[in-house]
């Protein structure tokens, strides 16, 4: 916590925030949000991925930008290297969601941040992938995150923000807990 | 399956995969990789992550180039839009997997693919990752994908291309069953 009287400023506005908790508790649909993204095959295993509108607060929500993505295999899979792996991008997920969790925390407790570093590590036995073992699992063996946190606040309070970050994480529940995906082919 | 004699090219290098299959049965610790990102935040809920070297074939694996990611959360938000909302990035990982998937399915049985298209939705209820509602999990209630393929194939080899592509693909596994992640304060 900080130790003066001054306002912690990370970025946030968590008064925003906290309005629309309170507007979304009023009005239950408009919190039903879908995301999107759309995905062409270039050649081997190599695609490009576009995210830009999403559904929320009702209705179609449009950006300004369009965010591209390109996705491969690397050259040790006899693939060319052309992107990130599509683990890798799960990574920059979890990532970029426990590292906006922990500004917004940040904000609401009036914890000046200084700078906050992750590094990310997603085990796999490829036994799973190239069908070499049945037992062995597709995805991840586990994920360990490492935050490194210069923050105007105690050791302890720098733990009490991750944990609450990560306690409201899309991307944390999303690995950690199973998700139903249906695929279709139309 | 392809109704000719020629030979389908996918841009897949299908059988060093067989190749490497091969290789790391006779040898499974080869076959155990780590898959890294790095973040820093910049700002409010606005990160950069880097992806480069990963571990794998018992060495560090260094690439030509490290991919760049920002994300960011959306002006509904009272954010700046200035990068894909980490969930979107979970997206964009699953498309590239099933896609990757499919490309090297068809390779390994002479199906000539054409295009593949997907387009992705994750359903979201913000009243988890407010703390509006304790019983709203924070991540999607559900994921689906949609595959428009031209390829020169029946629907019902199509069909089975898709499956074959879920049931070895690292990201689905992900998303569909629990990973454990450790989240570290160093």
């Amino acid at each position: 916590m900080n130790t003066n009287a001054s306002k912690a400023n990370n970025g946030v506005n968590v008064d925003a925030l906290l309005a629309a908790r309170e507007a979304l508790t009023a009005a239950p649909e408009a919190a039903k949000f879908r995301w999107r993204a759309t995905c062409d095959w270039v050649n081997g295993t190599y695609s490009r991925s576009a995210v830009d509108g999403f559904f929320g607060l009702g209705d179609e929500q449009q950006r300004k930008t369009t965010f591209s993505f390109e996705a491969d295999h690397p050259a040790v899979f006899a693939s060319e290297d052309r992107g990130a792996t599509p683990v890798e991008y799960v990574l920059v997920g979890l990532a970029g969601c426990l590292t906006a969790g922990i500004a917004s925390v940040a904000q609401n407790r009036n914890i000046q941040l200084r700078s906050v570093h992750a590094t990310l590590e997603g085990g796999m036995d490829l036994a799973g992938i190239l069908g070499i073992d049945g037992d062995v699992r597709n995805g991840f063996e586990g994920v360990t995150v490492r935050f490194k946190i210069d923050a105007d606040a105690s050791r302890e309070d720098i733990e009490a923000l991750v944990a609450q970050s990560q306690k409201r994480s899309a991307v944390f529940d999303i690995v950690t807990n199973p998700t139903s995906v249906t695929v279709e082919v139309v």
